[in-house]
């Protein structure tokens, strides 16, 4: 279809012998790490998700880490960070790293980070062992702070219909604005977790491929650790829902908004500055949110409107413990792809 | 022999479900968490045991985070952390949190870490866990971020020899003061590893042990996660080597002072100034590291110098990859007590 000759290879990041042999036999130039559990919620259900979701993610990113050093140490890893290690503090959020000025002296330090679940802390305690690494080991390595990703379609996806991502909208795996567009569809409410003041950093699934390529074609020094913040928009959730209420209303679509109670532990009005400058500088021309989008990802939704299931997307799994005992056979299991929350 | 009642039961950290079975029986108003692999030298020996320390480490205090809510969330988490999460910054180091002042804003923020091996990197891992545990769960916890210990009595090991604290002098799990007294002792050269201008807080054993009783005497209110330096000076390696070379000598011992290549990737000179202000105002009197604590070091090691095993003194666990291939019958694998790194 493509006209490249590639290759696969299933082997499991765990098992560190086997990616050992992996390396061994295609010895690449880069690695892009995917490689780990994607979902804030799953990993607050209880406390065997809590504990796999870290050591998943942890011992997975470990075992790259070492290998790299062990058979291809000039090799670039471009891993799959996200924002949410950041948090929302109060003051402007730099990549990566921040310089402070204190009591008259001045470092440049990594930046301070205040994650807001179990996943979010495991993509911290990766960033980390990272930056050791590269400072230990001369590796090098381009960390993709990356943001809630949306859209459906890609180039590639238009070519063949099996190409067609994943797309996740239930209360485990799906991110807010697929719900929404799930949510006006069918005829629910839009439901704002809270006040819906919560602000993030979002870009199209297309800008996320090309970022990923961007840092490929350009890699860092070796010992050189680097952070890119990968969004191009800032929305908050309320800010979205009232988008998607526009463009339905514009389809024909009765939409509204309700708010629940906020399931999550977070700020729901905060300060929210975060730089994202240097997949900019290497050329990345955004593709922004726009109406023609909304549009198309709803009209996209509509043809497997009749596929939706509706008990999977309100939310059960709750960050303060007073949650409702959840249960696979409520949950959506399906295995996740490329979004981040 | 102390008149208290007291009780042990064995179990293991990383089985959540006994973890639940202990503390429903027991109730404990505090847990003193010492439970971790310990030594930075073992975590940088191969790929294994970088991951066993890791996993170890996390995962064992996850299951207290989660075990603590689930049964007694009023409960005081008293957790033993490191100095050696802040690596060596060019500012002044904090208590746990560094109030940031950025492009004309303010927040207090957890401060920035950059620990210098996968088990110092594992207690940075911890706090950051701890931290939002504390925040979502309105959990309470202290982490003690604790120096170098030293010394070897206390008034408890003073009265029975079945008491007495375990000694390390051994690459892996001992630390450079234990070493030092050792070498003086034998009448091997005392071993400083690169330029031996690697600063480190320090503190005796009495204080230790005074310090976790403190904070246990003075819990945080629920949600709070608080973080004591805990260590009562600063030396820097030559420095403790010379000390113990001057005291060695009064004793009539020749000692010699050898510089080696530094097995570890860390800076040699550096700025060094944390604070350690929060155990003090609850009342802490520092035992400081004197002649006298000397001399009795080193007589007290000399009782035993005949059961000394040279053999595992000298570094072989190299930081940057290139070290001898390291095997279980080089090296000390005695479980290790209180001693931190």
């Amino acid at each position: 279809m493509t006209g490249l000759d590639t290759d696969l290879q299933l082997s499991d990041q765990r098992k560190y012998a086997a990616l050992e042999v992996v390396l061994e036999a295609f010895r690449p130039e880069a690695i892009i790490h995917y490689g780990e559990q994607p979902s804030a919620p799953y990993s607050m259900i209880d406390h065997d998700r809590a504990v796999f979701t870290q050591v998943n993610n942890l011992a997975g990113t470990l075992n790259v880490l070492w290998a790299l050093r062990e058979v291809v140490p000039d090799c670039h890893l471009v891993k799959l960070g996200t924002m949410g290690e950041y948090g929302t503090p109060n003051i402007d959020i730099e990549e990566g790293f921040l310089e402070v000025e204190y009591k008259g002296r001045k470092d440049v330090l990594p930046y301070p980070k205040q994650a807001g679940s179990f996943y979010h802390l495991s993509k911290v305690h990766d960033s980390h062992n990272i930056l050791f690494a590269c400072r230990a080991w001369k590796l090098r390595s381009t960390d993709l702070n990356q943001g809630v990703v949306y859209g459906i379609e890609t180039d590639e996806t238009q070519r063949d219909e099996r190409l067609a991502t994943s797309f996740h909208y239930d209360e485990v795996f799906g991110t807010a604005l697929n719900r929404f567009c799930v949510q006006a569809v069918i005829g629910l409410p839009l439901t704002v977790y809270g006040k819906g003041g919560q602000t993030r950093g979002f870009l199209n699934i297309r800008d996320t491929l090309r970022c990923v390529e961007l840092a490929v074609l350009n890699a860092p020094r070796a010992g050189e650790y680097r952070v890119f913040n990968q969004f191009t928009e800032t929305f908050n959730v309320l800010g979205l829902a009232e988008m998607v209420q526009r463009e339905g209303e514009k389809l024909g679509l009765a939409v509204k908004i309700q708010h629940l109670e906020n399931p999550r532990v977070e700020a729901e009005q905060h300060y929210y500055n975060p730089v994202h400058r240097k997949l900019i500088d290497l050329g990345l021309a955004p593709h922004l949110l726009s109406d023609v989008l909304l549009d198309s990802m709803l009209l996209r939704v509509r043809e497997f409107a009749h596929r939706v299931k509706k008990e999977i997307i309100l939310p059960r799994v709750r960050w303060d413990g007073a949650r409702e005992a959840a249960t696979d056979a409520k949950l959506a299991w399906a295995a996740p792809r490329a979004h981040e929350d």
